[in-house]
């Protein structure tokens, strides 16, 4: 009989988790009734969205405590009573932070199998053809809308959605300056992702930076960070400019200090639009084909960071919020 | 040769404006020259967007110290060397706060004409068929385009801007709430102007009451406020709400304290547009015969709240943020 490790929320973290939050229990496995399949979590994707799933209801109700903390995840299918899935399958879904997970035959959110693509590794449906990948596409094709000469500027922009984002913008014909918080980090924006510019927002002089990037002004914010960042580059909006509110994780973790200039979205007449992925649903085949064709034309580029161990995987979500991560944060299970 | 008192702007206010803010001066009218002409200012318009030019550039320069304060107002020309008045036309435009104001042949926001009408008073052209009004107006048909059987919430609704925006919000067929910060507000909101319900935020349960007000939660914000008033509304908005972003009048007079829940707008996927009249210039025309139409229909009722005295302007400003005036608020010089 198989045993699952499992880690499941045992309070709510004030700021950034702290290792009482979490409890690493184990228990064995129940044997699979007809319609489920047992699959083995591989990777686990980090996401920011996770610490406010621990914290408070919002579009996904909060984790109860006590039990196993939401996550997705990729994972193969080693056991199955269910037609869909065969041993062997690779799967993407809300895994939960533990080692197997139980495929019921109905889901709300149902496990989507990972397709073979030469060239293309499964951990990319996590990342850049996964959830981070389709909010990016969906924030840019649907909410910002990038004209060919608009200046886009997007803020933690070497995360995996960040990333993502600009390089759409670079595909639609935008100027494209990221805001990171290392000089690393930047450089990978400019050097390999073809970002016309980056600027570390670490720096003391970065508001002058971020002014002397977009001399035209700003078009479109695509907004990752909120807090003080935002209000920076909502100093540097165009007039009819437009916010594609895709996250606020400068609050997620402690008193959201801030935008506090949102009287400029009245004086520069800024439309400030707020999405999430979970609308899209219909047309994820759709997006992920785009996204992976963009992929196999080399003007996709993506970076992974791989934290080792199931127990990490509480410590692995505070870098997200601590700059710890280039690109697509996983946990190796 | 006339004396022309003025209120010229002393030091930037800090919260409230105080008495030492503004200096009263006298100086003497100097001889039109060709193309000018002068005009004896009547009545005076007193707006929250007053505190902003006190204070900092905005969509327009910061009124410079020393300079007479800017203002909207109503004039009757006394004496013209310019074609385009003569003697007794009635004006409306950007007055300042001034016993006459002299006009220029040549001026980017050029007074207009105000047209005789039966029955419609001319200060009339200084709220809801004014800029007021026409804020309202534009807001309402142009950014939150309300649809027949909505949930419209308008915070400030008793002030000259909201309770135009609610009477609209009927027009189209809304259930309209309103916000105001005395129950005399509200009983005026709901029997006098049709408003569907009216909550006073001064009351300690007042949340549970927008709550009940909203049993289909809310669709369109019109927001005025701000704040802690704004994180309220934003909390009962529905999916996919509109926040039609006209003023955030709790911060002009303090540093701004919220909303702090705009993590809201993602959860929601809300849409948050500013504005500003200024935008519509060219349509101001069409809005004003359509504002009247509904004046006359009996479907747009007004209120004015007038002080007396030039002198006293600055303390007027003061009563746009501690809820002083119902409807218009006016200075008769």
């Amino acid at each position: 009989m198989l045993t699952n490790r499992q880690i499941r929320l045992q309070s709510r973290p004030k700021g950034l988790c702290a290792p009482g939050d979490f409890q690493l229990t184990e228990s064995p496995l129940p044997e699979l009734q007809e319609g489920q399949a047992l699959a083995k979590v591989k990777y686990l994707s980090m996401d920011p969205t996770m610490r406010v799933w621990m914290a408070v209801d919002s579009y996904l109700p909060a984790v109860a405590i006590g039990d196993v903390m939401r996550s997705g995840g990729l994972a193969e299918v080693i056991e199955s009573r269910n037609a869909l899935f065969k041993k062997g399958d690779k799967i993407v879904g809300l895994t939960g932070l533990q080692e197997y997970v139980l495929i019921e035959p109905q889901s709300k959110y149902p496990f989507q199998k990972v397709p073979s693509i030469p060239f293309v590794s499964d951990t990319l449906f996590l990342g850049a053809l996964g959830m981070t990948g389709l909010t990016a596409y969906f924030g840019m094709t649907e909410i910002a809308k990038p004209q060919k000469g608009e200046t886009l500027v997007v803020s933690a922009a070497a995360g995996a959605t960040g990333s993502v984002a600009g390089q759409i913008g670079k595909i639609f014909g935008c100027r494209v300056v990221g805001i990171a918080g290392t000089d690393e980090k930047c450089k990978w924006l400019t050097d390999e992702l073809g970002f016309d510019a980056a600027v570390n927002y670490k720096h003391p002089d970065w508001k002058e930076k971020l002014a002397a990037a977009t001399p035209n002004g700003v078009d479109i914010d695509f907004e990752n960070v909120g807090g003080e960042v935002m209000d920076v580059v909502l100093n540097r909006m165009n007039l009819h400019g437009r916010v594609a509110l895709c996250g606020l994780i400068s609050g997620y973790t402690n008193e959201a200090a801030g935008p506090t200039n949102l009287g400029l979205i009245i004086v520069k007449r800024l439309k400030v639009e707020g999405f999430l992925i979970l609308d899209y649903g219909a047309r994820f085949t759709e997006a992920a084909m785009e996204l992976g064709k963009w992929k196999m034309m080399g003007k996709l580029k993506d970076r992974q960071t791989i934290v080792e161990g199931l127990e990490k995987a509480p410590e692995a979500i505070n870098m997200l919020f601590t700059g710890g991560n280039t690109g697509k944060l996983l946990v190796k299970v």
